[in-house]
């Protein structure tokens, strides 16, 4: 997917630099296209700037995170930033901190966390998120949960007007036994909605995918609103079999967002 | 632990047996003392006179609920009940139904259960329980929501005040990542209660407990009563770690008590 992107010309790290810069426009020159990679580096990049020497650092996942962690890497080498210690929300993170030379710690060790910095697969215009296609919902919502200040990033395709209007998933992380059994549940659970509840598979194998905790994901597909979130929140919570949901209810302070006509940030 | 049973002499099967007749008083004979592991086996075999044959049947978990699914065992053995199909409440019960020959299957295959037979940890007076002590709260509460009739068998020593009265733990399930963060989240929730929260240790081992679904239990001890259930129920599942906790609340239809003045049995 590419994007219009004005007045700037260039490509990767550059164009990201130009992009962020607040310069006067060159009408004589022709908009740049940006691909959708582009603009998630643009608003990863533009997060960073709110990190500081000495933080502790929720470290999210996904393609647009990456760029943030890559981002973070590259001002400790440079010696821009420093004392920083990352807490990462999977796995995948978790190593691809290490790659980079982050020092790492975690949530028993460090159970508040300054700021944290993550992708979004869909933003509402209260700031309430859907995560979670990446499949670590839980230890994102665990350690974004425990923050002074969540920054998201995203790119303009990801704003909705309701959370599930994407027309894709909100994910829920359940445990094993008995799946279909929980599944059923779901779904008639959002009958009203429309709602179809899908167990994630592998597309490598076509297994059960498998979070970093050991559980499944069902994906909740919608046709319409499902109206109060935080109701529609506590009553997937009580089903037994339910580990969590990828509806983050307030608690974004900040999502900036990248698009065809620059960079937007909001403030809860 | 013994208590005095009046009026009825005899020990094991014959003891139940003439416990739960109504005979006549004997006032000239001494009063029976039952251990508490008998008056649980009474309450046991009460419960399973509910059974019919062609039921589908939740078998519950612990040394009260293993009493029941051995009378149902003996009664498919007897003949006397047939075409039973047993889901069992974690893998101890599959291994105890599969030995005794009790036909089996799960909640894919059998989401609508006729009865549910279990014991519980603590009952209130309205039938709010509290189950979990053995560790298999999550499998319980996905098989016993599926109930038309849950039974629950206990001895009178389980009955309380208030949940949390007796003393003892109140369980919760939580993902293992991090879970020292998630048990002082639990404990800073119920703060005003006094509560203190302790990992679950295998006492063979000391190493932390580890439940039928990979994960850990946290168990909650209150010195005052946590007020109204609901609200603590829904702020226990809403911190992200937590997966299930063990008040089973306005889910009992029935609760049959063995004490020292005989069986009661308390309906919904």
């Amino acid at each position: 997917m590419a994007l219009a992107y004005p007045h700037f010309i260039g490509s990767d790290k550059s164009t990201v630099d130009a992009a962020l810069m607040v310069t006067a426009s060159s009408p004589s020159r022709p908009p740049v296209i940006l691909t959708q990679d582009e603009l998630k580096k643009i608003a990863a990049y533009k997060a960073v700037e709110f990190v500081e020497s000495g933080m502790v650092l929720g470290l999210g996942t996904g393609s647009t995170a990456r760029h943030a962690v890559d981002r973070i890497g590259e001002l400790l080498r440079q010696g821009k930033l420093k004392n920083i210690i990352g807490i990462p929300t999977s796995k995948m993170t978790h190593e691809q901190a290490l790659s980079l030379g982050i020092p790492l710690s975690d949530l028993d060790s460090h159970p508040i966390i300054d700021l944290a910095i993550d992708g979004a697969d869909e933003v509402d215009p209260h700031l309430n998120l859907v995560k979670g296609r990446g499949g670590s919902l839980l230890r994102e919502k665990m350690v974004e949960g425990a923050c002074k200040k969540f920054v998201v990033i995203v790119d303009e395709t990801k704003m909705v007007k309701h959370l599930g209007g994407s027309g894709l998933a909100l994910p829920v992380e359940i445990v094993p036994f008995c799946w279909n059994f929980t599944a059923q549940r779901l779904q008639l659970l959002f009958s009203e909605s429309g709602c179809v509840a899908k167990l994630r598979n592998c597309t490598k194998n076509g297994e059960p995918f498998v979070t970093d905790n050991g559980n499944y994901i069902i994906d909740l597909y919608f046709k319409q609103d499902i109206g109060d979130l935080n109701a529609a929140s506590d009553a997937i919570l009580r089903l037994a079999g339910v580990v969590e949901h990828g509806m983050f209810i307030d608690m974004a302070t900040t999502v900036i967002i990248a698009g065809e006509l620059g960079v937007t940030v909001k403030n809860k």
